[in-house]
């Protein structure tokens, strides 16, 4: 049987055909243009859909389902958009109107929605870091910092929808202020642009700092690779601002290793890149602050990358 | 069909008759006494089932199993007592020791083990505050905060064995040392040991407050309710110091909620017994912390009090 996963993102639409494994056969891709119409975009989707189906000579009997990442709210089980952060869909029924692809097919297709940080979840769990385990928790440490669990092979979202927002755990009461409107928030301390505002900080206050040069000499060229590239040739400022960025993201890893005991934490997203330079300080860390000081749970690095949400889509209907 | 349900307390083992809506129809109660054999203790609840067993003429057709709350940690599949807190337990195999009452009854009898924090959380949903509800997650605020989840009509305990660990998610970077060694857990806050710590303080720098005469001029004598009391009796000193200790607990249960998105959170131990006048501020602080400030999870006191262990002990065999 083959699965179709439709990844849509802010900027790219994606349509992939994959095996069984979330393998990927063939994929397009398209620009989304957000300021559109919600039906304009659903139907280059249904087109980009139609597409594999033709080219595959997918049948009922080929053709397990199609699964879509929604950048937003989605219930799942109505297929209705609730909103979109991305994109301006609102309460749209998107299990309605992709029964055009249907009619244009003359075949029943079984539509599956979710989450799209749900989906880079579920990715992982069949095909990346997370392949052969039940269970996962992963957290994306992008602009912001997202997440998703999967208990028992199964994308966990809660009673109501909408994803996990794994980064809105307060882990400083009264602290930094989130986008959230909350303080002290996960997000506020361990994305990529938390690590980017301390960092813009510190270089001002410290003219020597590598991190002047490596920018440019224009704070707003600060990365955050270039705070760990700083870091790397032994800048003291840079060093600093790892040690506490790791600090911080310890305490949320902890939280979640707490509450969740799961097999395999997942760390997503840019910050990710850094590999084991992030993972060896920050599984000390989190020893020290988990309950008995006994970390059990593997916490790997995401092998997708931009892959994982579209493989999660195609596998919701494994 | 019936079920046989064991809780296991530090005091007292409680082992109950009931039926599959876990309404309790007969419970005998014998000091634990933990300062036995292990095996001594459990010879004891082998005979308090064979009563149960002969008295209702129990059958393989009618007794469904036997569950038992232990607490400490579980490996609930190999029927294995890694270790307990309160009763001096370690590496017990309680599966097999239990295989006498098979002997002693002469019939095959299916066990289930399970944490007791768990098993209040599966009788809170069963048969308590959460009846008819699929998801919960429930808080235990007594001498720590414990905690239970429950994911479709099952416990939910992680990858390895142990309870939740929701008393243990950090809140404050930084903050009051734990009981489990880490600063600044949800328990150094939202325990009654901690509103009484802080209590005791300010009743030594004001004098003049109610919680001392409530106390009866001894500071020892403070209580979780001696601290409620002095609220309600306009006492300001009691007035601040639970209005703190309800911010506190708000960014614990917001955390919960994030991460949870459950359909019913409840509130159990001591100080859940304030009711509404915990429920009602603290719901009010929540809404403020959690993602969209739009509260759909329905907080809850418990109802079953003592009973949800056993309860929730017997229910697992349903």
């Amino acid at each position: 049987m083959k699965h179709i996963g439709v990844d849509l993102g802010g900027t790219n639409i994606v349509v992939g055909l994959m095996d069984e494994d979330g393998n990927i056969i063939k994929s397009y891709t398209r620009p989304t243009m957000s300021d559109r119409k919600t039906e304009e975009i659903f139907d280059d989707i249904i087109d980009m859909c139609k597409i594999l189906i033709d080219e595959y000579k997918l049948s009922k009997s080929s053709l397990k389902g199609i699964g879509m990442g929604i950048p937003g709210e989605v219930d799942a089980k109505a297929g209705i958009i609730n909103y979109s952060n991305n994109i301006p869909m609102k309460n749209f029924n998107v299990l309605e109107y992709m029964q055009k692809l249907c009619s244009l097919c003359d075949m029943d297709i079984d539509f599956y929605f979710a989450n799209d940080a749900d989906c880079a979840a579920l990715g992982e769990l069949i095909a990346g870091a997370g392949k052969g385990h039940s269970d996962l928790v992963i957290l994306t440490l992008g602009t912001g910092v997202g997440g998703g669990i999967i208990i028992n092979h199964k994308i966990y979202s809660g009673f109501y929808a909408g994803g996990a927002e794994l980064g809105h755990q307060t882990i400083v009461h009264n602290g930094e202020l989130c986008t959230c409107g909350n303080k002290g928030c996960l997000e506020a301390y361990a994305s990529a642009t938390a690590l980017i505002r301390d960092a813009k900080k510190a270089a001002l206050e410290n003219p020597h700092s590598l991190l002047n040069s490596l920018a440019k000499n224009n704070v707003d060229n600060i990365t955050a690779k270039i705070v760990f590239d700083a870091k790397d040739q032994k800048d003291e400022i840079a060093t600093n601002l790892v040690e506490n960025y790791i600090e911080y993201l310890s305490v949320g890893v902890a939280n979640l290793i707490n509450i969740f005991k799961p097999e395999i934490l997942v760390l997503s997203g840019g910050i990710s890149k850094q590999g084991e330079k992030l993972t060896t300080p920050l599984k000390e860390k989190v020893i020290t602050k988990i309950f008995g000081n006994n970390l059990k749970t593997k916490i790997e690095i995401a092998t997708l990358g931009n892959d994982a949400g579209l493989i999660g889509a195609g596998m919701l209907s494994r």
